[in-house]
């Protein structure tokens, strides 16, 4: 709970600082945005990893359960958690800036190329949380979620409780209640789209009949 | 006081640089700032460590004599130590650019939601030193301070020290010397606030009963 | 093909989203595809690099053959991968900002300083893979991308799968059709003088009469 | 001398790029010529520090020859190849740009507080060097330079040979002849300045008497 609010905090209070000091360049807002999103969230995975594993997103966490990491019980509770934490976020960061502690937001985010690309954001999200090399899980997502906050035309969302906080706030990260729906459906299908993905990349790695390359790609990193 | 006085004249001096060339664009300013004090931390942090600790902050300092980690009669000289450097680091910043050696900031910086932030932002401060996994901490909160600038309406001093050196430049890092009252006990409330956060999160990991969870959330780096 | 889907897709998507916020601002929209970029590009790598070794580059695959470290007959192979890989990438971006699926980008480069910006470009991506310390090649080849898409005036494609990707996009990462080959004609260039360099730095490491310099140079990491 | 080539090509070409792209607004120029400067310069001094030790800057090859890390007889050669590697990268920049290939800058930097400033600049650099825990050094140096940009009214060149090559550029990064020696000289007194130090600092850690704090502050890694 505390997590899901401090990230969304960030996220919601940066947006606001940002908009206020941009003067209207809406690429420099994102840019200030973008850059306190993936310094916060590469912190707080660091910081509640040991506590409670640092999921802050129910599709996360519906993963961790089907995967067997995080018990059955548990998953309601923790999805509340998350809910009541983007709630407060929304609170603290209106509280932090003088605004209004309950509003809501009339920033419509709707269409079939935000769907995909809450789709796609969400994919790729969950490919990066169940693909990333041990120990290199939070700087890879707080950097795969900076990048994705601009290649995806949705400024990626990709977390259904990110989306339930920032209706709260009527500023630059909110989004209409009446988007929320379409958003997280969508975020639904990039999960089982991550989920699908994923386990054939887990089937080829298996079959896969040339292991100098993938030992020696691990060594000379070779890429682009 | 070196440390103090290199870090206070890197968010000074960058202020000052930032002013100038933005041409009143202040996002960009700020962006600029922020990313020379996150740079100028992460290095003053990882040189100055083996040396002194690298405390730069009385609250750091207090905690740390609190804890053991630093002995009880080296508090004072400590936190003298660090008010010397803070004033020490506005007169080389301004030795640099060619501005006055003494003046105060006209900056007023106050109200609720400024107090609100610099109480989380310290709060947080501290929680990110007191719980970042070893040889992490200089990249952690080196992080944790850029995102901050932007998430909090404070631009987050969290720091006394800085606080008092930042009362002598009348630009953009300032603070009116009147306002300083307001961000000192600001951020006592937010130490005591992330102390009291910090012994809930010990106790938790003392009852918690999912072993598994934990040791793969550590593993998986589940997030967001 | 889908990691080099995935790369472009974040190329051309946050030049997409880069130029439509910017506002005219050229320089503050390709500092985000910049980013957008150099974090896509890193997570990516790290990604795909277990999988595939995370080539994405035909330039970069011929090399990997001529080493022995990709099987000969699997060159082709990965080269039409890359290429319909590049290709669905412009489709994906196209979908997610609502663009039309299939269009030809009308952005010229041209001249002999793009060509030997292209040169420079490949040469120096080559060197990072041949010479980056084991396991570090991911966040080294991410950050020289990153540099180069300012230090050349090309803005680095340095891939000719990327050249032919961003050749049916008409956004800010486009390339018109007409300036593909000359683009890929500097970038065999480059990889030969790549190759060349780095067979020259292989021989004087073999010559050179003084560990002491190069031990230390290991641990105290002089530099600039 | 490809080393020293290869970062003031990134210097002066993202320069260039930057100045073009910015339309008048020097901040964002600053901010992209910075972030090309610390993307390039942490990555040569990876690719180039096996080989040579990554110098590129006659401060450095002096202090490496003071300390006995580089031969005396080596000194000479090694400053001579870093000034023909400035000449050249003013030459190399140009060609990719489009631009003379032989120009002399008219832009004058000077005054009391730009000298200030390159000595203060070139003392941290040295400190950094000499002090940087193993292996961190390339991170460290690259993160350093990237903040002195922009806290040292000079934007920091700290380098003799970076004074000597950029006097060839007529762009955003270039010096006039007539400020290069006050350059030199008081990168000099920088020199002197943070070998004093850094002896200070030795001799204090071998007085200091509280071994508990600098372990305690290794690993816990407390801060600003």
């Amino acid at each position: 709970m505390l997590g899901t609010a401090a990230l969304l905090a960030v996220v919601i209070g940066s947006g606001i600082m940002a908009e206020r000091l941009a003067g209207g360049n809406v690429a420099i807002a994102l840019l200030a945005n973008t850059l306190a999103t993936v310094g916060g969230l590469y912190v707080l995975i660091e910081v509640f990893g040991p506590l409670s594993g640092a999921h802050f997103n129910p599709a996360v966490s519906a993963v961790m359960t089907m995967r067997g990491e995080l018990p059955a019980r548990e998953l309601l509770p923790y999805i509340a958690a998350q809910l009541v934490g983007a709630l407060l976020s929304a609170w603290l960061a209106h509280a932090m800036f003088d605004l209004p502690n309950v509003e809501l937001s009339g920033k419509v985010r709707t269409g079939t190329g935000q769907w995909i690309a809450e789709a796609v954001a969400t994919a790729g999200l969950l490919l990066v949380i169940l693909r990333a090399p041990a120990g290199r899980a939070s700087i890879l997502v707080a950097t795969y979620i900076g990048a994705a906050y601009w290649f995806t035309a949705s400024t990626s969302f990709a977390n259904p409780a990110a989306a339930f906080g920032r209706m709260f706030s009527d500023s630059f990260a909110g989004i209409a209640p009446s988007s929320v729906p379409g958003f997280a459906i969508a975020q639904l299908v990039g999960t089982a789209l991550g989920l699908a993905l994923n386990a054939a990349f887990e089937q080829r790695k298996q079959r896969v009949g040339h292991p100098n390359l993938i030992e020696s790609s691990g060594e000379h990193g070779d890429a682009r």
